[in-house]
């Protein structure tokens, strides 16, 4: 039985009258000879770029010798970012450890289930920090529709989603964003628990946790481990699971100054961003035949790289 | 310095002027209460899902004991599945190994550059079998925006896209979808060196590449693994990193019957799967508090399961 017999394109408008109708006002524009993502990337310059305060860098070790880096975002949770630097500065996550990985979706790390005491000045019921007013973000729409979003686009390097009408912004769950686990609501989770996701962006999560940064380098110490065989991936000691030990967890503000990463952000406010978007939404070069004409906000990869001294 | 200087939201029509304008007709409607994915599926009935013919059913054994079974599309790309099906059988991957796992890509795998004779009856130059037309497929059009094509949806418990104008639609590559490793343009690959996706949905390889299939069980024993340091992910020798062996890849319709894995995929055609997409795009239950009203196609995750002997 096929309750959707299109024979033709023409009767596409006459099958869907119990669905919602979909907007039909889009139409990719196909750019041929769009300038490389790479290619903008080479011939950016210093000013298409903004360094990452060190405030903002946080350095996770595991004690396999894997280093995974993460930017904090404080502009759209901060005090669940306050959080988390005095989880890392109260040595929290030193020698905790990675206790669920769940295939096509997170990685999660801290003292699941333990005593550990909380630092001092943690906020133990941060408020819902899920989304924020768009004032006073310098947002780049991105040109093209989003399934869960009436619009979606950059704001400081960050991918982000928003709602003109209602005026609120907040950051969208893609690959490699770092959330705070929490248990049903209204907890909001305090920061000790974190995740990240390894897997297609889990954008129905977005204004349902709080979002607190991006891992920027080593997401695959992350997303290259075994999958637990609980519920949600967690490891299962009795199976043979073993979780992953962290030997620990700094601000990089805190490391010598000889030994803290140093890393910025293509800005999303210049040309240059521009024609990185442009060359994202239209692969060419030698491979590619086809450009789509769109990009969604998770497959963007806003550039992130290693500064100099 | 700001070129999005978003103070309100009124002025959001105002900022984009060197940008292609965004549609602004898609506004969400979430479904406060829909019924939860998984209460959908358990409420479902026999036939709300379509079993897979073993003759399209892939199943690759690693010689570590791993087992990835793959769904073929002979809908989408005849040739290459036909083709895909020869190397099966004329044992091509047996003793073949996975080569190259590009973290948040992809994971391949085949003979590459090695000399293992093509099988008989091999179309060693398919046609770009990257599109195919509209008519004979019953679409369920998903009534919300995809930031790629004018349209998506799901045939026959495929994710699709669709461009009405010109009456063709394609597979989507989203995560676990299997396509066709090729070289550049105009080659489009034998089917001998598949890949699947094991990160953020690359759509920019729609209607670039042919996409055959998709994992349906087992994805973890190739997204679970240490990416390649080489360019594109592929495995270094010399940096002693090692590909994974493979056993043997057969047709489940060639297998002992006794052996041949079944499956079901939930049929798109029926109001089940109206109900699971409805789901999807609205999470509820006790964890989720704002429901997102729209999925994008590739996160809504046909399910597909076991079925009884």
């Amino acid at each position: 039985m096929r309750l959707f017999p299109l024979a033709t394109a023409a009767v596409l408008s006459l099958v869907s009258s119990h669905l919602p109708a979909q907007p039909t006002a889009w139409q990719p524009r196909p750019v041929q000879g769009a300038t490389e993502p790479a290619e903008v990337i080479a011939t950016s310059t210093a000013e298409d770029w903004r360094a990452i305060d060190p405030e903002n860098l946080l350095v996770m070790d595991l004690a396999d010798g894997g280093r995974v880096i993460i930017e904090l975002a404080p502009a759209f949770a901060p005090i669940h970012v306050d959080n988390v630097r005095r989880f890392a500065r109260g040595g929290w996550w030193d020698n905790a450890n990675v206790y669920r990985v769940q295939d096509n979706y997170v990685a999660q790390w801290g003292n699941n289930e333990s005593e550990v005491p909380m630092p001092p000045g943690v906020t133990r019921q941060p408020p819902a920090e899920y989304e924020r007013p768009i004032e006073g973000l310098a947002i780049r729409p991105l040109a093209f529709p989003d399934s869960y979003a009436p619009m979606a686009g950059h704001a400081d390097g960050w991918p982000i989603a928003y709602d003109p009408a209602r005026g609120m912004a907040w950051l969208t769950h893609c690959y490699a964003s770092v959330g705070v686990g929490r248990d049903l609501a209204p907890d909001t989770g305090s920061g000790g628990e974190l995740y990240a996701v390894i897997g297609h962006a889990p954008r129905h999560l977005d204004r349902n946790i709080a979002t607190i940064g991006r891992v920027i380098e080593g997401i695959a110490f992350l997303s290259a481990r075994p999958r637990g065989t609980g519920t949600l991936g967690f490891y299962q000691a009795d199976r043979g699971e073993t979780p992953i030990p962290i030997r620990r967890v700094r601000v990089a503000a805190d490391m010598p100054a000889g030994e803290q990463p140093r890393f910025e952000v293509m800005r999303s406010d210049r040309p240059a961003f521009t024609a990185f978007v442009t060359g994202r939404a239209n692969r060419g070069g030698t491979f590619f035949n086809v450009p789509a004409g769109g990009v969604d906000v998770c497959n963007v990869n806003v550039p992130v790289r290693r500064r100099a001294g």
